[in-house]
């Protein structure tokens, strides 16, 4: 499928979902949106991912050049900018499909419903749950699949990065692994998949369960994207059902060097690396038998010594092989998981 | 406020929202409607609630007598039973609201909706939640009143009476005490309240937070309603986010004497009670200081002098004092407590 991801203004700092499906979705992207960096393209700033050229918007682009016109950024709160109308206007006349992660459903907005139906275009809110969810049974570790869980000591830390990257180095080392999406850039990237953090808070750990029952007999290994973190004064809810939902055999910790307070609510300091171990294996272990059996960390502010050094470090804080998957090789933490 | 309160085939003993409100609310019961019951009287079968008249149907009631039906039971996943269907007609056409805590919504079912606009009468869920909730700020613990939330060994433990019998004991005793309410029994005794299993996963501490928020300068102490528990395969994502979500000061372990297994999950055994101390407060503790204080043991199963040592021993297992809060009194708890 051919898209163009639209990251109006927010190229490639701040368009995590964008950056996501350039770095590991199937999609052949034709373009990125950005009408301020229009002109230049995607490998003039990121290099180690899928190249495209930057536009200034769907007017741009030939109307049969694309499949689908994927929204690659979110502001806070998810709602619509208005801007991004007359692109997403375009798009459906040109007959793309939408894909959106946003809070605010396309399928619910009257203009691009009324498109959609005109053009024979679908418009596919991907943060929109399945009516069919329920409760969890407390079955997933039936499945044959060995299921790996990644765990974070705050928000934003690279948990869906490392799920991504694992579950890629896994199948090059010849091993049948797939990702379980857990939230939209994931499930922008797979195609498929729960919104974790929009069902009915009682479906949490069943949303989890479902999804694992679907694949867990078709590949060898999951890995299961996690979400927020147990210590989380406003997410833990979401981090605990994952947790409970998943029964994951092992646990990645993710973490970011030199976090020390929870990302936005910087009066909750972190707890220490020990405690984070300590907490999600005693927490999982009336349900699943869960153990922290590798660590990842995003060293992405550091220099390059110093990143050797902080993930030594945190290998020693939580007594378990650990990289930086995104900046070092992967082999000894693949090790300690498969 | 004069209520009927529909509880076919299931009253007393598998009525609990009935019995709920029979019990603490602040309604004027003037019938319980229960066709395998009719002809008796509520004390004929509980003596130390709110007495009624049990009638077949709505269809034998004065018109005039009542001012709404409340629905006081929930078949297994909250469907509306069809045989109930004449009820809630009679009682919208004599113009008496009808609150519900079903899943399934009367304001969604297309015939009481247009009864009760004839009518003039209210369909209340008590269960669908406000559209402004969001995420929690991480701010409960601002408020002046002293936090108090029933925890659990498992579901159905008794943390709802808990809370009620505590708040009502607090408030005998001179006290200004409230309760806050998360799930639809403890709504509709209240009259308010957000149902916090039904809301979006992410906004879970933040709906219980918002509460807090508004009652917590009115009260010295709040009394907040417990769901689910920890270790719960299905629910404990909710009770995680309450937990953070109310920074709660203080937590009172609840526990059914012999209860050994999940229930409904009987695969998944407790584990001991000791753990469940450390788990609550090790989780609670990068978020808020909660510290359980007191134990509540739910000893219904047991004879008198079994109860007595049951309660003895549980107390002694969690190493705070401990009761059974409807058939012991509570002073040695509230003392803990307050």
């Amino acid at each position: 499928m051919r898209v163009a991801i639209l990251a109006h203004e927010k190229f490639p700092d701040r368009a995590k979902t964008a950056l996501g499906v350039l770095r590991y979705a199937d999609y052949d992207a034709v373009a990125v949106l950005d009408r301020e960096t229009a002109g230049q393209r995607v490998n003039d700033f990121v290099s180690d991912v899928q190249d495209a050229p930057i536009y200034e918007s769907m007017a741009d682009l030939e109307a049969d050049a694309v499949d689908a016109l994927l929204i690659g950024i979110a502001p806070i709160g998810g709602g619509f900018e208005e801007s991004w109308r007359e692109d997403v206007r375009t798009a459906l006349e040109g007959g793309c499909d939408i894909i959106s992660g946003l809070h605010y459903f396309l399928a619910e907005d009257e203009e691009f419903t009324q498109l959609a139906a005109e053009n024979d275009c679908e418009l596919r809110d991907v943060r929109k749950p399945s009516d069919d969810l329920t409760v969890s049974q407390g079955i997933a570790d039936e499945v044959d699949a060995e299921v790996i869980l990644t765990v974070g000591t705050d928000c934003s830390v690279g948990k869906m990065t490392v799920s991504m990257e694992l579950a890629r180095d896994a199948r090059e080392a010849g091993y049948d692994a797939a990702v379980i999406p857990t939230g939209q850039t994931g499930i922008m990237i797979e195609g498929w998949g729960n919104p974790i953090d929009r069902v009915v808070s009682d479906f949490t750990a069943g949303a989890v369960e479902e999804m694992i029952l679907e694949k867990g007999d078709e590949h060898d290994y999951l890995f299961v994207e996690g979400q927020g973190s147990i210590v989380h004064p406003a997410y833990s809810a979401v981090t605990c059902g994952i947790l409970h939902g998943s029964m994951a055999d092992k646990l990645v910790l993710c973490h970011d060097a030199g976090r020390e307070a929870i990302h936005g609510y910087e009066s909750f300091s972190l707890p220490d690396l020990p405690t984070y171990v300590d907490l999600y294996e005693n927490l999982a272990a009336p349900v699943a038998g869960s153990e922290i059996v590798a660590g990842a960390l995003n060293t992405s502010n550091l220099e390059d010594d110093e990143a050797r050094e902080a993930v030594d470090a945190y290998a020693d804080a939580i007594d378990v092989p650990a990289t930086d998957v995104v900046r070092f090789d992967s082999e000894t933490v693949l090790d300690a998981l498969l």
